[in-house]
């Protein structure tokens, strides 16, 4: 099997089933399209560029499935589409291979397999970038990075941006440890960033998500990294709630706040983070706990999936191309 | 029954067993020094005002399972404070009956019960005193209270600390909503602030920790309260890890934060947070959630249980007798 996160393999999707992690691992061969709208569904598969790659390959099945026939295609396009409506990559990707479609079946999937390896580059390029800036910020011989959400090689294909940095720090022989906060509601911090730590032999320690202002002003972490889902034209940046907490502690410990992200996250378009609508999700997610009930029955939440972290708080932005250092009034876009 | 989080009720301690909440409301009736060491011990009773009224009640359990036997019951009472050994208010209430012990088992009994008599007083003035200032502190008519760990009833014999400013908000008609944060990793906001929020008929939204910096910048909150499980001379706080967190994302927004305790938790003897142990409590507690793994077999984590504010970021402490307006310079002793 493959190591990545989503791959084609002989003819169909190989991904690793994300809702079976860290029990077991379960790559799921997935050879119809309405096997893989399942599994983002229920969000087997998750993380924008693994989205992006998915979407792609979903359209070189569908185009598979019904050669010559594009109105079949375009059919199945829109209900793979439609599986996570909110998810911007997701639609990206299939409309990247769906654009190849007169050129065949051959063509589709060709873009597809450029999508993964466009991605497999990014990250190589953010893990890199990131872990020269972190050595260049941290004055201690080894470094104890803190981190949020995952961001790993199971939000991508291969590597991953935040936790890629982590991974590559510790390639070069520079981690003393990672510290992940577990990340409620949802925990993919507990559940992917600490399995994909441990799968990498990188030493580490977990913390709930409150412990990380302590940590930090007792002097524990050098560095503070997270992903994101959207940066604003001023660096502004939309990331998992819980990201604008850690900037304020990183702020508060003088520790360098980064943020790692691949250069299609910029939204020129959008001045700064007043813009950016906050997405507020169901009760269940914090009354429960993997079904299990936390909180009296019938209780009300507030529950953003996402904050937004101003640009004044964020030591610097890498991604892919470059690195913008928003400490020195530098900016993404405008 | 009593309302009471614990009560002296015909010759026996009755108790609200908390381990059971929010599942269901069962109160224990304890008749053996035995079954109180195994209540406090499994967390059945918790709190450090209710755990010192539960150590005086005890003695006087066991003053009248011995009458004219000394030795019999300060043995009792050694086994009665080693139930959790780290619990100051435990010991001390262990102590202030047992110096009674001269005058006879009634002399024990009605020590026990003016621990109880007092700690009701000192929760009902810190509320009305809370209530007083967070009213003059907050311009907005209605007024939207963040909180978090539980420092209601359950912690004390009525009422309690922060919750009881809460609660008194409420009763005085200003309560506009509770948003309590769920407190990992024991969740003692989800299980045991929601009960009692919903038991006073309180609007609230729960949060996950990570959420509270967010809600606070979006302006969805008017003020922090807290309480404290130790004040310093200078008046930095240690109370439940997050509070830092929490203390730093008020700031940010704007928001008055304050520190609501009984006068015996101010330690004039210690000039400032720097003297104050973290205790670092075992890795079950953040791998796993009511008996749910989360994380990976073998995971390790940093579990610090509490943390310590600093002065500098806290508006204002109340006490029972008086309020100490940090912001202003004032000191709660030196």
């Amino acid at each position: 099997m493959s190591d990545r996160t989503i791959d084609w393999v002989d003819g169909a999707i190989h991904l690793i089933d994300q809702t079976r992690l860290p029990d077991a691992l379960v790559v799921l061969r997935i050879t119809e399209p309405e096997g893989l709208i399942d599994a983002i569904a229920r969000l087997a598969v998750r993380g924008a560029p693994a989205l992006g790659v998915a979407g792609a390959m979903g359209t070189a099945l569908l185009a598979a499935r019904h050669p010559g026939d594009a109105l079949a295609v375009r059919a199945g396009a829109a209900r793979l589409r439609a599986a996570r409506p909110t998810a911007v990559n997701l639609a990206w990707g299939v409309d990247r291979a769906l654009a190849r479609l007169g050129g065949g079946p051959d063509a589709v999937l060709a873009e597809a397999l450029a999508v993964r390896d466009e991605d497999i580059v990014a990250c190589a390029a953010m893990a890199s970038r990131g872990a020269d800036l972190v050595r260049e910020l941290v004055a201690r011989p080894l470094i104890r990075v803190m981190t949020i959400c995952n961001t790993g090689a199971l939000a991508a294909v291969e590597r991953g941006t935040a936790l890629g940095v982590v991974g590559e720090l510790h390639a070069r022989g520079l981690l003393e440890e990672a510290l992940p906060l577990e990340t409620r509601p949802l925990l993919q911090g507990a559940r992917l960033t600490a399995w994909e730590l441990a799968r990498m032999g990188a030493p580490f320690r977990l913390l709930v998500d409150g412990a990380a202002a302590s940590v930090l002003a007792r002097g524990l972490a050098d560095a503070v990294l997270i992903g994101a889902d959207r940066i604003t034209a001023n660096g502004d940046t939309a990331n998992k709630v819980g990201s604008l907490s850690l900037a304020l502690a990183a702020r508060h410990a003088g520790v360098p706040f980064l943020v790692v992200a691949p250069e299609s996250t910029v939204d020129a378009a959008t001045p700064d983070g007043s813009g950016i609508e906050i997405e507020e999700r169901g009760a269940d997610e914090v009354t429960s706990l993997r079904g299990v009930p936390t909180a009296p029955a019938g209780t009300r939440t507030l529950n953003p999936a996402f904050d937004v972290t101003p640009a004044s708080l964020v030591t610097a932005i890498v991604t892919d191309g470059r690195v913008i250092r928003t400490d020195r009034g530098e900016r993404p876009a405008g």
